[in-house]
């Protein structure tokens, strides 16, 4: 039955497997890890629900790894989107729209003066790390163990030892261990262009982490010491957190902010923002990319900007979450179980803490998806504002037959 | 009267000037070099034609810097990218149809064996270099002087000290100087992962030049002897030069080949084509970007692949650009200018032999954009399905006139 279910996602792989190396981007699904539990292929997608390529539907928590936050083909954002797109999306310049956003996105991320557009969010934390070396004029870039900052070279998991140059000069620390941070700082005194850090701690395969309180105002006092830079990657919480930055949430005073993802509802487009004293290395700087003016996705945006608010913005997503986590410790500890949900509340993750190997979470995320529940095992999780008070009530209750399911087989 | 026209550009600029680094990509308007000559803001397009801030329409050669072959808004391209997008575009995992664009790359681009997305035509070249270094364990990367390669540390023009390390391990030579490409290979024996080129040479401020009928042998013969593998760059010449890849035309024979722009009439999307021997090292390479699986300009490709052989493809791009090139050349000559017009056909780019400096090429680009033709002065041009008999007649005949003002200034 299980493997009837996604015949089609098996046939479309077979296909791919010939012509797309691993068939389909390796980590893309969580089938790969548990196999005959998820989809494949995604055919299509509204608002809290995603239909895979066999017709079956899923409550889905992964929101396009964080890019939707008003829901799937939100009305607003699609017609803003579209609309552009029809009247000219990629223009050999950018269209006046481009002054709207920046002023719009200046005005709204707290302490910054100036932002570039992009495409990825790699190309901004990329520009972060460039920017602050010409603004130092030093090269070493302090990040954390198991940070995500995209799939460059200098900072992705191609560890192949012919890429060993492109990450040289990159130090990384155990996040939190601000012992080790000063350590770090000491080691590579005078040489030290920035610190890059993502506002909370989402490492894969790993419960995630809040900031220890003393995290930032050490930072801060070392970067000041060093006359260093802080990035804050807001790429993957950016807009759950706090509508003016997540680095608000968390008293963090950032050099420069990378967003993407949620900010135009996963059209594709990411924003570097700085303040005044890094503008001059920006304006120095050759930034450019065929697709980066493009249109419909600023449009996008500022209508993502606009519905956000209007559908409650960061303080649903947090009471959404709450119910979720409550719900979801709550069903674990009645079936015998320490399932902890670490991170923010509009970003969580469960995990099991009798099982560091996450095996009960896969067994776990399995069953859910049998359920039509779309939890990944071994990525965090994002809550948005298109998931409905019923949509948590239905996951708190799909689980809580698994837990029981769960504690019957132990 | 010149200084009103762009009235509301100029007003945009001032804006967005105090909260962008620059108040525009730099590069991206000729206005900059040119004041008074070009817009810096483009509000709409169709076919061949764009609309600025204030109004004014230009016939354009620069098609979104090659990006829209089919016409701006292509009707059928904009119906599948729209369609996909208001049905889900990025999805937590592709849509089935990347299987069917890679199968339909993988068939048409020849000598490919299978194709990975990405999202700028950067990603494609970075990607290609680093499983070069992967494939042959080697870091050199030799490629020509003033050739593009995207905005990536190891190949863009931001040469800050602070980034050399960046760049290297990557060797330049003359383009089409077969004795220093030999001599580069001598120098870096037994270090050579691959050599990088464009189908045909196409620097900025400069006449663009064919490859030498020796360049691609050569280059073959040295990559064999060295186990290094050869990148072609299709990303700006890709399907204005032939149906199944720019090296067809010119008999080279890659092991991977990057498209992007034209691929999709300018919907965000590329790729990196590769042969069957450097198929492992793309299997083991932790591929992904979060919009990197997105359907809709996977839609708008297959769509667009489709309109530009209904349109007339190659044969007709190259009698458009055949008929310009004669067209301005002869009008030049009438007028006593040795106005010469570089490049394949379809990607024609004027220059005055008399004139190294450029200051005729930038006085007639400036008279041809006051009648409503948008010719870049200092990068290359484009022909695409979307230019008629009529506007290539219009183009040589304003031209014409420009021609014969200048000749009367001299």
């Amino acid at each position: 039955m299980a493997a009837d279910r996604f015949a089609r996602s098996k046939a479309v792989f077979e296909r791919a497997a010939r012509v797309i190396p691993g068939g389909i981007y390796g980590t893309k699904s969580p089938g790969f890890l548990l196999p005959g539990k998820f989809p494949y292929y995604i055919e299509s997608a509204s608002g809290s629900r995603i239909t895979d390529a066999d017709g079956n539907v899923f409550v889905d928590y992964l929101c396009g790894f964080g890019s939707q936050i008003v829901g799937y083909g939100n009305p607003a954002v699609e017609r803003a989107g579209s609309e552009r797109s029809a009247r000219g999306d990629l223009l050999n310049q950018p269209s006046p729209l481009m002054a709207d956003l920046a002023e719009r996105l200046v005005s709204r991320i707290r302490g910054m003066d100036w932002t570039v557009f992009a495409k990825n969010g790699t190309d901004a934390t990329t520009l972060a790390v460039s920017l602050a070396r010409v603004h130092t004029g030093k090269r070493v870039v302090i990040a954390a163990e198991g940070a995500y900052h995209g799939a460059a070279n200098w900072c992705s998991s191609n560890l192949f030892p012919e890429l060993a140059p492109d990450r040289a000069d990159v130090a990384l620390f155990r996040y939190n261990d601000l012992e080790g941070l000063e350590a770090l700082f000491r080691r590579h005194r005078g040489n030290v262009a920035c610190v890059i850090l993502t506002p909370h701690h989402h490492p894969a395969f790993r419960p995630q982490v809040l900031p220890d309180p003393e995290l930032y105002p050490t930072v801060r006092r070392l970067c000041q010491a060093e006359d260093a830079l802080f990035v804050m990657d807001d790429i993957r919480d950016g807009f759950r957190l706090h509508p003016e930055g997540s680095h608000v949430r968390f008293g963090a005073e950032p050099d420069l902010v990378c967003v993407a993802k949620a900010l135009a509802n996963g059209w594709p487009l990411a924003a570097l923002l700085g303040t005044g004293r890094v503008r001059s290395a920006a304006d120095s700087f050759f930034i450019t990319g065929t697709y980066w003016m493009s249109g419909a996705p600023m449009a996008a945006a500022l209508a993502c900007l606009d519905e956000m608010e209007r559908m409650g913005g960061v303080g649903r997503m947090e009471a959404l979450g709450t119910a979720l986590r409550e719900g979801l410790e709550s069903a674990g500890r009645e079936a015998g179980f320490s399932a902890r949900v670490s991170g923010p509340a509009a970003i969580p993750y469960l995990t099991f803490d009798e099982d560091p190997d996450l095996y009960l979470n896969q067994r776990f995320c399995g069953a859910m998806a049998d359920r039509g529940f779309f939890l990944h095992p071994h990525h965090n999780w994002f809550v948005s504002l298109a998931h409905s008070e019923a949509d948590i009530a239905a996951t708190v209750e799909a689980a809580r037959e698994v837990f029981v399911e769960m504690s019957g087989e132990r």
